[in-house]
């Protein structure tokens, strides 16, 4: 009979910089006989380039291929089979660790597994940096304080709508802005918040750059992207 | 004369859990010649009892205490004492470490520090597992997804400003519950939320407690406590 007792894991591992792991996650990374992470139809994967310096050589890897398709619902199917494969390896007793890009239950793809897993396994999750924090870090930007309101609020998200939770904020972070950049832009100016905004890409990579969102030439941005309006100094 | 290229470090150490600390912070920990925290006016510090593990013996320690009055603006004077006892290492040549529970930039103190000596001083802010990652993670429960807005949102708001911004929120974050427990719970019991809603108190930490909010006995909760309001499901 199958032992039923490995665990899995969601491990968050960062935002980018591959010394942002927790001792935790580096801890369970080392040990994991199995490891999944998410990737691009094609295969590429980030969660795997930030984790690469702590997985060790012969383990057990599930490339988890998902269409980037932004804001279409979840290919429920795909997940239903990795969770099966998966689950596969719990039965067996093998631990399994889930990669995740920042911290697993901010805007991540483990929740899909951890939904379809979690009621019948053993679960740990373990929180990690998120692109928020990293974001706020780089840009030198202290983001909320005291009974400051923070909005984190996703680049799709219609002009009229932004513009509103905006203008509620002592603070936001404006998530995924890639092609949303002009019309973020355009919120922030006419709500004359530019001089506190910064915009931020690929945070704690090599390739980051940061900029005050005034800057920041017109056209698209990177999926990996983030306009911070910081909250108002204390005068 | 004065060597002026010692750096000023911002690290997050997580929320409470020690290993829950970065690779990165626990490198910089190890080097710093001196090292600050904040700690109550009796000069307990919860920050400092965190990194404990980490803080190899014989260093300088700057215990910064402060008032812990709840939204009563910060002591300026004794910030400026404490960054001008900080600017004296750093003129010296000597790094200093800040610690700093949870993120440095979310709802921490190190911006009073950061304001005052980021612009006379090479500054590098190190971002941390915030307490919102750890809360979601040990309640298992997913926070945020694709196109959801997460609203973050102190305790102390008035009842009809926060269940206003709660209504407008795919998923919330009620930070520093403490006193405002019953406040928190009449606000989300009457948009009927309550289901989604989840209590945290010192998360990731020993005495952690973690309850669905409809379970938590009235009454006041620790300062270092929560409410989740997780995103609804997928149905």
């Amino acid at each position: 009979m199958a032992q039923k007792t490995a665990t899995l894991y969601g491990l968050g591992i960062g935002p980018g910089d591959p010394e942002l792991i927790t001792l935790k996650a580096h801890r369970i990374l080392a040990a994991a006989p199995v490891i999944a992470y998410p990737a691009t139809e094609t295969g590429d994967s980030l969660a795997r380039a930030i984790a690469a310096p702590h997985i060790p050589p012969g383990r057990t890897e599930i490339v988890i291929r998902t269409p980037m398709v932004p804001g279409r619902f979840p290919a429920h199917g795909v997940y239903d089979a990795y969770a099966a494969q998966i689950a596969g390896h719990l039965d067996a007793g093998r631990d399994v660790a889930v990669l995740c890009e920042g911290d697993p239950f901010f805007y991540g793809s483990f929740m899909y597994l951890h939904d379809r897993l979690a009621p019948a396994h053993p679960t740990v999750v373990v929180p990690g940096v998120s692109s928020l924090g990293a974001c706020a870090a780089v840009a030198g930007a202290p983001l909320v304080s005291r009974a400051d309101v923070l909005t984190v609020i996703p680049g799709p998200l219609d002009e009229a709508d932004m513009a509103d939770r905006l203008a509620r904020s002592d603070a936001a972070a404006i998530m995924k802005v890639g092609r949303h950049l002009d019309k973020v832009r355009a919120v922030v100016e006419s709500l004359g918040l530019v001089d506190r905004a910064w915009y931020v890409e690929y945070a704690t990579m090599e390739k980051q750059r940061v900029l005050p969102l005034r800057d920041v030439p017109a056209g698209a941005a990177p999926y990996f992207s983030m306009v911070l309006v910081a909250r108002p100094g204390d005068g």
